[in-house]
Formats: C-alpha cells, sequence, structure tokens
C-alpha cells in the first residue's frame, strides 16, 4: 500500500457536478486513511499547485458531513479552476521537475484532477513523466465537462444537469412562446463549440409527446441559410409560434462561424466585424425575410452552473466517480481517467471504470451521424433516448431566505 | 346574489404565477356554485372573447384537483394571451356593444380579468361602460406583471417568482466567475424597461453575506458611462471578477437607451443602428475602455417562466388573489383591482384587498429614491427587505422523465 498525502484539482470551465465529484474524491479520501494521510485542494488547479498554494480539505471537511453535502449542491469549482496547458517535458523539463520537488515537499503520493479534455491532456503528461522520473506518484483524471466530449466514456459528469437544465427552460420557452397568436420566431442559442450534445438535450420532450423545438441545428452538420429559412416556411404552415435550437459553433460549409455573423454585415466604429452571436445572427436573418416577430435567447452561464435545478442521476453519479477514483489509486491504479459504462438493459444503470488517459486526452466525441434525423434540422429518438436517463431525477440544494445555500471555500 | 356564468381571461406577457391566479379564479368559482353557474375562459384574452373562442373550464378541471395543481405549476398563460388596448367608448361604441351582445349571449355576468396595466385599464372602461348600459355585470382585475409596476398593491404576482429566479441564479453565475484569477467583467441584463424591481431583486443576497453584483443599474437614475467606468475601475481594485447587474430599460440622461448601443456605433449592411441589447453595449464599452474578458448574459425569457424555482409565496398568493377576486365579487363588488397589504410586524404576511380600478390603470409603481443607494449603483437593504420574502419558498412542479409536467388547455 503506498502511503502518503493526496492532492486534488479542478480545472476548465464550471459546471453544476465538478463540485460534486471533489466531495466524491474527499469522501474516498477520508474513507482511505489507510493509504491517503492528508488531501490537500489546489487552488485555480495545477496553477495553484505551482505556487504551493494548498488547501487542507481534511480539516476543512472532515467532521463536518453536512459541508461535504452543501459542496455536492454548489456550482461552478469551489476551489477554483484555471486554463492551462502544459508544455512538453522535452520543451520544459524544469516544470516537470518543480512539480516533482512540490510532490516530495509535500510528501504526495495521490494526485487526483478533474476537469475535461486539456485537464486530462495535464494527466497524461504528469503521468508519463513521474514514470520516467521514477518518483512513485498515483495520477488519476475524473472526467468534467458539460459538452460530453470525451470519448471512451458512456458521459461526461457535469453533462446530464446542463441537459436537465436545458430539457427544463425548453420546456418553459414553448410554454412562453404559445401564449399569442401573431407569427414569431424564437432562436434559442446553446453551449457546444463542436460537440452538439447539449444542444440534442433541448429536445428530449419529443420523446413522450412534451414540448420540443422545431428544429434542432448542431455544429456537426454544415449550416445553410437557405435550407434554414425553408425550415422555418415550413413551420408557419404548421403554427404561428416557431421555437429553434441552436449550437452556438454551427458553422457553414466554408468553416465561418455562424456567429461571426458575416452575413449581418455589422460592424462597429472601427470596421471590425461586430460578433453577435449565433441566435442573434439568425434572427436578424428570419426578420429580413419574414418580416415577422424575431427573438433569440442565449441561455449562456446559467445552463451550466444551473446547480438548482440539477440532474440528481449526475449529481450522484458524479459523487460515485470522485470516490471511485481514490479507491482504485489506493489499490495501486494510475495514469487512468476515471469512465461510465453503461450497462444493458432496459433500465439505466452505470459501472464505474477507467480507461488509460494518454488514450483519451485530445480527442472529441461529436453527436453520431445516426443521431441526426434525414433532414440535420433535428435529432433522432435513439439520440434522446441516450440523453434523457441522465437528466432524471432533480437534486435540489438547500434554502434560506430565498436563495440556495453554497459553499466557499 | 347575482347568479349567472363567468369569464375569465389572461392578456399581457406570461409569467411563472398567471397561471397560478387562473387556477385560483377557477377554484373559487367551483366554490362559489351559488352565484356562478359555469366558468368559461376566453383563449387569448379579449380578442377570443370577441371571436367566442370560449372553453368550459368546470368540465376541464371540475372534477380533477390534480388537474388546478398541475397548472398551478405551469409557467406563461395557459388560456393564451394578447397585447390589446380597447378603444374608448367615444371612439367606438359598437365595440362595447359587440361585447355586451356576447355577455347576454352566453349569460355572462362576471368578467375576471387576469394581467398588468393595459389589461387593467380594459378592466376600467369594460366596468364603466357596463354600469352606463345597464347591463348588470361584475368586472374584476387580478393583477399580474413580473415588472411589479402597478400601484396601490404591496406588490405583483408574479414578481416573487421572477425576483426567485433572478436572486437564484445571479448566486450561480457569481460563483461562476469566481472561479479564474484573470480580471473579467460580467454583465447581467434583466427585464425591466421602466422600472427597475427585477434588476434590484439580483441584490437580495447582500442582506445575508450572501454573494451580490458589485454593482447593480436601474432605469430609475440616468445611466452615465464614465461614471459606471469608474465603477468598474474602482471593483477591479477590489477583486478580479467583477459581477454587474443592469436593467434593460437604464437611459442616459439624453433619454436614448443604453441598449441602442449609438456608443458601439454599430451598424448593419443597411447602415441601421444595430440594436445590441444594454449588456452587450456595456460589454463592448468594457472591453475597449480595459481590454479585459467581458461577458453579457441576458437572462431574457427564462427569468420570467422560470416555473421550475418559482416562490412558493408568489404561488400560494396569486392562488389566494384569483380565488379572493370570485367571493369578493360574488358578493358584489365590481369595477375593482384585487390587490395586496403587506401586514405590520417583523413577520411577513399579506391581506388581499381591493381598490377601484380606475385608480390605478395607466399609472406606473417605480423604484422609490430612498430604496436606490446615494451613488446610484445600487440598492439599499430596505429595498432587499421589501423583495426578500416575496422570493421566500420553493413552488416544484412535478416531474416526469427528468422534465417538469405543464398543463395544457
Amino acid at each position: 500500500m503506498l502511503i502518503g498525502n493526496a492532492v486534488v484539482g479542478q480545472s476548465g470551465g464550471p459546471t453544476a457536478a465538478i463540485n460534486a465529484t471533489l466531495a466524491g474524491v474527499i469522501r474516498g479520501a477520508l474513507e482511505r486513511p489507510d493509504a491517503i494521510k492528508t488531501l490537500y485542494g489546489m487552488r485555480n488547479g495545477i496553477e495553484g499547485l505551482l505556487r504551493e498554494d494548498l488547501v487542507d480539505l481534511n480539516s476543512i471537511f472532515g467532521a463536518d458531513e453536512s459541508k461535504i453535502t452543501t459542496l455536492e449542491h454548489t456550482p461552478a469549482a469551489a476551489l477554483g479552476s484555471c486554463r492551462k496547458k502544459l508544455p512538453t517535458v522535452a520543451d520544459n523539463g524544469e516544470f516537470y521537475e518543480n512539480l516533482i520537488n512540490i510532490f516530495k515537499k509535500y510528501d504526495i503520493r495521490y494526485f487526483f484532477y478533474i476537469g475535461g479534455n486539456d485537464s486530462m491532456d495535464t494527466v497524461a503528461k504528469l503521468s508519463e513523466y513521474s514514470k520516467s522520473c521514477g518518483y512513485e506518484l498515483r495520477v488519476m483524471g475524473v472526467p468534467k465537462t458539460i459538452d460530453n466530449d470525451l470519448v471512451v466514456t458512456d458521459h461526461t459528469p457535469g453533462f446530464g444537469s446542463a441537459a436537465k437544465f436545458i430539457a427544463t427552460v425548453m420546456q418553459e420557452i414553448i410554454r412562453d412562446c404559445a401564449v399569442y397568436t401573431v407569427p414569431a420566431v424564437t432562436i434559442v442559442e446553446i453551449m457546444g463549440r463542436d460537440a452538439g450534445w447539449l444542444t440534442a438535450a433541448s429536445a428530449i420532450g419529443q420523446l413522450y409527446g412534451k414540448d420540443a423545438p422545431d428544429y434542432v441545428y448542431l455544429p456537426e452538420v454544415n449550416f445553410d441559410n437557405e435550407k434554414f429559412l425553408a425550415d422555418v416556411k415550413k413551420a408557419f404552415e404548421r403554427h404561428p409560434n416557431v421555437v429553434i435550437a441552436v449550437s452556438e459553433g454551427i458553422r457553414y460549409a466554408d468553416g465561418t462561424y455562424v456567429g461571426a455573423s458575416a452575413q449581418s454585415g455589422a460592424v462597429d466604429i472601427f470596421g471590425h466585424a461586430y460578433l453577435a452571436g449565433t441566435a442573434k445572427s439568425l434572427e436578424r436573418l428570419v426578420k429580413e425575410k419574414f418580416g415577422c416577430k424575431v427573438r433569440s435567447v442565449e441561455l449562456n452561464l446559467p445552463q451550466r452552473c444551473g446547480a438548482h435545478i440539477a440532474s440528481k442521476t449526475d449529481i450522484d453519479e458524479s459523487v460515485m466517480v470522485g470516490r471511485a477514483a481514490v479507491n482504485v489509486a489506493a489499490e495501486g491504479v494510475t495514469c487512468q481517467m476515471m469512465t461510465y459504462k453503461r450497462n444493458e438493459g432496459d433500465e439505466y444503470s452505470v459501472t464505474v471504470e477507467h480507461y488509460d488517459v494518454s488514450k483519451i486526452a485530445n480527442q472529441v466525441k461529436l453527436v453520431p451521424r445516426e443521431f441526426i434525423n434525414a433532414e440535420e434540422n433535428g435529432v433522432t429518438d435513439e439520440c434522446c433516448k441516450y440523453i434523457q436517463p441522465l437528466t432524471v431525477g432533480e437534486s435540489y440544494p438547500e434554502y434560506k431566505n430565498g436563495m440556495p445555500e453554497f459553499l466557499i471555500i
């Protein structure tokens, strides 16, 4: 049994579940005193580790179960985050020597990094170096991203909660848009620069005869203005209130982002192209073509930090996967990313596994073509059936004085 | 006792509570068979009444308590809405004769209209005409607006739920913005063209040492770019993550809307001024001045239809006021708008009353100067103490398959 201290960090964009995973790592460490003496938290990920900005998580959470529970319902990243791509060993060996010296100084033998693609690259590089330099360090990656774009794992912690926010708010927006009889188009812009998983989540109502957008446009397929306007025309033949979901990342065949709003030709005082945003650009396009009422709604930050309507499935799994990372590391596993395997059968369930992180980092899992409809303006029921179970259950934070209780470390 | 049928309609913009008020009217009507035989719902407000597009609410809800409960948690306007300003009797007497003929045809003796300022104007005009023409009709207005800008009543149904969404999401956004160490400004745009009540709601965290925006700018005070940029500079001296709440309706001293983005100078291909939105315009202003990361977040539609995080206080009161409207009308009251009176004492409670609707219509209640701080970039604790009780309690919809259950009539 490798006995020593451990350090955990959070990296990349905030989610509603990344603190649940941190809580899982904390729970796991407290349950494994045979392997881990003290669990340190690095502030702002690897950057905090480099400046030795560490907090003793045992002393903060050790005796306080309610604090851990509050952390599980707190959005964003309680330890802070960073966006740092590590150099290669060849480019900057000194960088890694510094890290190893810090590990030695604090007797750190376990390294847990919660994050997305870039974070897994960090884990892979650190794994490689620690092996090469002979310092025994267990390095584990725990996935986190609302984008759901990591390979190997069935899905990523954080995705289910963002998907639930989007699916729920889409139900509300469609109710809102249905009250007037005058023709109107509402365009809802959803996060996802390259992968359309979150935008696809807006459509899961179609599985149950509930409200769903008239059209869903993903970055996986080329966007075409004329085809889009023809779609809107068709929708008007069905009803006056047209609701459309678009990914922020949709692009034209030539690769330019729709959000660059080239077609609006808007320029600022310096003559720079005016970046209107994807929905805003389409709003102008529809207004010019149909002259009807058009509204664009950017779900923006609330969709990634919506702890107040987090998915219970997602939060519970996020705690589980963090805890499991500690246990397998204690048992000798290293250089791996934790993964979910969806079990066979009609009843949804997952098994937590792990996989060589070097084979996961720097790859992107897009929405497969078979999940997109023939007209390329919607998603299939199969796609919805994949997403929907991840949104089941409500993990509500506690409220005091009308506002949610969040934990600030 | 005046015995006959009743008709209820919804008008103006959607809210998370207007269906709770409709449910209250339905409950009230079912409880008063001594006065009301059948309660009809007019689709799309007065417009539906004119085309005799009526639904029998007794037969839809009479025997189904669970349907009424689902309605109470459904956002927007289940009967549909309209934005119609009624003509004066002098301008178009025939319009009113038509209405009276429809009332006679359906033996309608009770008229309940749930809406905001324009809707109360409708109620006032109809009250006046019915009196003058000698057709006995009890005409009652039930307030509804997220803007909280109706006079006489302490607050309006729908405001508390929108305020709770805004206060909750603001807690989440500030957590989200706190994860990085790089200087960044996040500008959150909140609804309220003339009255800043909703924007003020973003600050109630300040009462309890919780997160609150660094600054709050309301339409009640003139906006000044230089003063604003000086405020941002001061905030950067305190911390790198600056969060600002602005009302969509803030204007410069000359009356032009900040959202008209005159200062961005953006024009489209036709040379028209590019309406960027208030936060978007300020985003460009801050970017040009500080060159830092700046983000604008428009809360947009989700803030007015956020049934998934509605205020229990608001929903319960909204049902109560709808039910009370039926009861007082049955007892002989007419030509009135229902109002809330906040009772004295530390413990929050309200009494439902009513007031001459002709003295309420076409007036606007703004945030009083004493609720705004001396620097005019925030609100006072007194302001927060007025708003906070209206956000207390969570009125959650039922969820099936991960999505909220809403009622569609």
